[in-house]
């Protein structure tokens, strides 16, 4: 039977899909990770999506591949992806070498995600839609007027990098400080609960270690301080949500990725602060959490493989 | 012969343009202004704009009807504005029974001024690009994939908005703070230059009342606090547009408005700062002025009805 390969490339896992065409729809029939080859030679990791084909493909006719890159993307070409050591790279070339009657798509991993929530998920393909995925850091993707906004050169949507301290803020991994991923992201979470752990008795304060997860089940436990940590958490994370639905007017919001898991609490102080942040045409803007989680990235490569038109 | 009228609807002045079909091209024939007729009951605006075409038609045939009006427009259906005493207003459908057979476009000023600059301006239809306007308050309009981006409730673009001083910011007429109208419009040049003026010797001290042109007048004679100034205020603009460039990535970014006009000692200052404000990826976005001024309005909205196909 038909099927398409979607592979969601990240700096630790790759997460693939085998999607396999039955009753006229692709339907997932695999679904696996595997560790991910960093080397400084690129083709190491692209062999290794090459033998998860060829190991997998069985007797099925392969109709396409979908990949999504922590990196920026034109045509096809990551631009440099740090996380996975990649220079500029002609990730569609190569496949098509191997592949040549092959659909091959490659596009950002904030993108694929987009598409997947966006068409399969919570997205519910609204006309317009910001999925902002909340992890170590923060990522995003914009879909406006039904299609992915790439950018002119394939960078749009570092929803991560709006500053929201512009004015002293805290150092970011991109160089600059006062970003949001320095805020509301995993990273950010534990940055705050640092500063604030000390303010009065907390069940965090005993932890060698501090992690995200901590302060979540903290706030779920009633613990004032986590509380207040999530909900400094959801003010920094409703300011650069303003700013976006300012600029963008979308119809939804959605937020995903690993901290949306746990989200429902932060998602309440996130709508409560944004309705007092943004200009009172947008303040109605639709707020939900994600659906499919880790999910979300190869549903986008079945999505740009089976259904995009696009290039 | 036919012809096509643009309304560009402001709070003080609406300006006029009637283009003529000649040789294939609708070209701009007439070009003035009226004083906007402010008051409780619309009908006394839209009538006026019934008598500018009714008068000023002749012999040609009305082909079409641009509006831009400053406030959000659904389907041609203004939601409110504010200035010009405006509820929610169906100018399209009042036009449409009073000219069946014209093509009616009803826009958001913004955008019209977007779309005339994009396509007859610096834009040069680049296939996104983004128009800020810098006049008493910030404006914008953004268009992707060679389209205009409305929103999903007609309110994209809302540039002036963007936070940049979301902690303890100047108070802005939206009845929020720290919008970037408040620091980088007309009136934010003044706000700064008044807490700035008494830092040392300046031409704008003995001024009665200060106006943006005097602190651009100052700067471009060298006055050192006016300088400071314009650099102050290139570098709050650098971070709203830094903002919008790492969520949108444009080919271009446009500053028009009235202040764009003594503009390059600004621009001068915006690049700098942009540069060092935006992510690596969109840090060569590039960044001009813009060139059609007060006519972008009215060219916009021949772009609406000539070009366009969309409703």
């Amino acid at each position: 039977m038909k099927c398409i390969f979607g592979f969601d490339i990240g700096g630790t896992n790759i997460k693939i899909g085998k999607f396999v065409l039955e009753e006229g729809e692709f339907k997932l029939a695999l679904d696996y990770y595997i560790k991910t080859i960093i080397s400084d030679d690129y083709h190491d990791l692209l062999i290794q999506i090459i033998d998860e084909i060829d190991n997998n493909l069985n007797d099925d006719e392969l109709y396409g591949i979908g990949v999504g890159v922590p990196g920026p993307v034109v045509d096809g070409v990551v631009l440099g992806a740090e996380n996975i050591h990649f220079g500029e790279v002609d990730i569609k070339g190569f496949l098509k070498e191997k592949y040549p009657d092959a659909i091959i798509k490659v596009l950002n991993d904030a993108n694929t995600a987009t598409l997947g929530e966006w068409y399969y998920g919570d997205g519910n393909k609204a006309s317009s839609m910001i999925l902002v995925t909340l992890g170590t850091g923060i990522g995003g993707g914009i879909i406006v007027n039904g299609k992915l906004l790439k950018g002119a050169t394939g960078s749009a949507g570092e929803i991560g990098h709006i500053k929201i301290f512009p004015f002293n803020g805290r150092e970011c991994t991109c160089g600059l400080s006062g970003c949001v991923e320095q805020y509301a992201s995993g990273t950010g979470i534990v940055r705050t609960a640092l500063g604030m752990m000390n303010n009065g008795n907390t069940v965090i304060k005993n932890k060698k270690r501090i992690h995200a997860k901590d302060v979540f089940d903290g706030a779920y436990q009633g613990d004032k301080i986590c509380l207040d940590v999530i909900d400094k958490t959801g003010y920094y994370l409703a300011i650069a949500l303003a700013d976006i639905a300012d600029l963008i007017n979308p119809e939804k919001i959605v937020i995903g990725g690993g901290l949306s898991r746990s989200g429902e609490i932060l998602l309440e102080s996130v709508k409560k602060h944004f309705a007092s942040l943004c200009f009172y045409t947008v303040k109605n803007t639709e707020i939900t959490l994600a659906t499919l989680y880790n999910t979300a990235g190869i549903m986008g490569c079945l999505y740009a493989v089976s259904v995009d038109e696009e290039e």
